[in-house]
């Protein structure tokens, strides 16, 4: 195997290390803080929301990634969004960044931020400074402090969100090393990303040019953040950052080279991994809904008929219900915007033990009605589309809406 | 008042006459069937669902409303959509005009159709067209005929939704004549119309030239029925169909002058409340959400923006819960997709007794939390955004999310 799977997450590669902490920004009796600290400076690239009211944090992350395009340290908090805060939530930016690069001794300008929680409120200053300093005090680069670190910055996810992949390319002297990738992410409403999604923090021990960097990242989050979606709403706070250290020894990866396609791979893999946890673990889910469309005429289309299906209330009202209404299905997709000819699609759902295909030429089909009560008590719930139509594919995923989604989401507040 | 309400729905125009029969098609002890007769042939507008999957009713109607413009009838099912159902379908559509036609002594091309309930089964032509002939027997232009019908089109909707307008018009000799305009129409899943909504007919005896009544139809149905929300999926099935027999005596109106302007202002005026009704009215639904948009840099941004809002689960959700989380609408507004500059917008809610604003300035503002409470206790629910940019407004109306739709939807088919 070429990308294999590994322990950890965020401290899998060398040089990072994490720490988190119970600042009691929002909650009581959990830790609501996470740090990431590399030994050394990083390249980094990142991807944003793409709502008009961008969080102060992701203001603040934009300008070092779309400038400097370096840093060393990450600081998250759970609980209260920094969003739709003005003047003063950007100085309060500016202030933990300050905090925290004195106590790692880097620039504040090598301190990206990230917020996660209510909109509106402001985050209290004094809690976040007390975190910092704690948790620069408590860096450790074991596999449990970035678990940890990975159910700090959890809000209404019931799971945490890492995992680790490791590649192998050649050093300069010709031998080869293992370069490590690492993740963590954390959902799990108001994920419907459009540029990347919530919170998703990677690191990489690869040595890597930036623009090399950017461009892997961008692209892999298109097949991969992008196709997901939980409730259809677009964060102000949606945040994708890698930070790649180089300490793993491999030789500089500087054009797109095999090196460059093996780490894109395990990059879309780690990015992948994360997306389908995310969706799975959407606010209430029971199920997580896999959609892929084949043979559409082209790529952009497929994606978004993918998406169309995992974001219909209807479709996924249905699979908590368990009741094959597969019209909505077909619904989804005839309201998703691409054109295409309803006579040509054939959609198939897929069991662990066989398919049901339920519309083909034009019509939907007779089927055993036990067979897909059978199917759809699966947790994972895949259907098929054949467009007909070209060779382009793409997967989305997605969950099931559910009571407690309508709980959660009706008192989030409180 | 120069645009009257008056009571009734579609008969209250001269020359229509409703019926309704329970053909047992679906559902058990109640009626499931209606009809409309004109006595004369009528002109015909329509505008109908942008879904690729159009249901087979929708391509028989487009035929009629994009071919010949006149009918004289319309028969409606409720239970089964008749979409997705291929050739076959099609040829239900035939064999129940051409049934409907002989009964009411009209030729088949007269009879305009529209069907609503589960995507996929084919419609049992024998109950069909024993409910068209029984129909046909029992035509009554009484106020009581025209709401059974309303009520006979019901899949999931709590109330049935009906209204009548009455405007005075000049006549050929230069008196002045009632011209009446009825209709009635349901939701009340897979509501989010991108040409027109679910099901909607409206009767009027005004004589106007055929293509102005389209004309009118087309305009009116952006600001009304497109600008209503329940769940984001928009239906197979949705149809808007008008029919006008001439027979109030008005002079016939041939140009946009001050007759057509009075005429459109009470269509919209009717395609507004019973669209206001079908939100309010969404499945499952405790409130009506209003989202009014004002000074937005162009009218489509702010029907873009109001939409947006309403159709956020988050939001949604929230007003369920009567939670004051305005960041959500903010969030909503944000990533709706027209740009703007988040410091100019103001986010009001409207109270019955006050209004509460939100955000200003580029902040979120402190706000009486029991004041909050006590207007999203209200029934329906009202805001207001400033976007600071334009002289362009639009309003959007919705419905909150709540266990009890996904209830329905989790088991609509039983």
């Amino acid at each position: 195997m070429k990308i294999r799977n590994i322990p950890g997450g965020v401290t899998a590669a060398a040089g990072f290390s994490a720490a988190c902490c119970a600042a009691g920004i929002k909650y009581a009796g959990r830790t609501d803080m996470a740090m990431l600290f590399s030994d050394v400076p990083c390249q980094t690239a990142g991807t944003f929301t793409s709502n008009r009211f961008k969080a102060a944090p992701v203001l603040w992350d934009m300008e070092i990634v779309y400038g400097a395009k370096t840093a060393q340290a990450v600081v998250v908090n759970a609980g209260i969004a920094n969003a739709c805060t003005g003047e003063e939530g950007l100085s309060l930016c500016r202030a933990t960044a300050e905090c925290a690069g004195e106590a790692l001794h880097i620039p504040a300008s090598s301190v990206l931020l990230g917020s996660t929680g209510v909109i509106g409120p402001q985050l209290p200053l004094d809690k976040l400074s007390f975190g910092v300093r704690q948790m620069a005090s408590s860096l450790s680069g074991s596999a449990e402090a970035g678990t940890a670190a990975s159910r700090a910055i959890m809000t209404t996810d019931t799971v945490n969100k890492e995992a680790a992949l490791a590649i192998d390319l050649p050093a300069e002297d010709g031998s080869t090393v293992t370069v490590h990738l690492g993740g963590m992410s954390k959902g799990s409403g108001m994920i419907h990303p459009n540029m990347c999604t919530m919170l998703a923090y990677l690191t990489t021990d690869i040595a890597i040019a930036q623009p090399l960097l950017q461009k892997a990242l961008s692209e892999v989050v298109q097949d991969t953040f992008n196709m997901i979606s939980v409730d259809g709403d677009t964060s102000t706070n949606d945040t994708l950052l890698i930070l790649a250290n180089g300490l793993a020894g491999n030789r500089p990866v500087l054009q797109e080279d095999d090196s460059y396609a093996l780490f894109r791979d395990a990059l879309f893999t780690l990015c992948r991994t994360l997306a389908v946890k995310m969706a799975g673990d959407g606010e209430g889910a029971t199920h997580l809904i896999e959609m892929r469309v084949t043979h559409a005429d082209t790529k952009e289309n497929a994606r978004v008929l993918a998406r169309s299906v995992v974001s219909s209330s209807l479709v996924k009202a249905m699979i908590f219900g368990k009741d094959a209404n597969c019209g909505r299905v077909l619904c989804a997709l005839g309201y998703a915007g691409p054109a295409f000819d309803p006579a040509k699609v054939e959609l198939t759902l897929n069991g662990a033990d066989g398919d049901l295909c339920f519309y083909r030429n034009g019509n939907v089909l007779a089927f055993d009605e036990e067979k897909a009560l059978r199917i759809l008590s699966e947790t994972e719930i895949r259907f098929t589309c054949d467009m007909g139509a070209g060779d382009a594919e793409a997967t989305a995923w997605g969950c099931d809406l559910t009571y407690d989604y309508v709980k959660i989401n009706g008192d989030y507040r409180s």
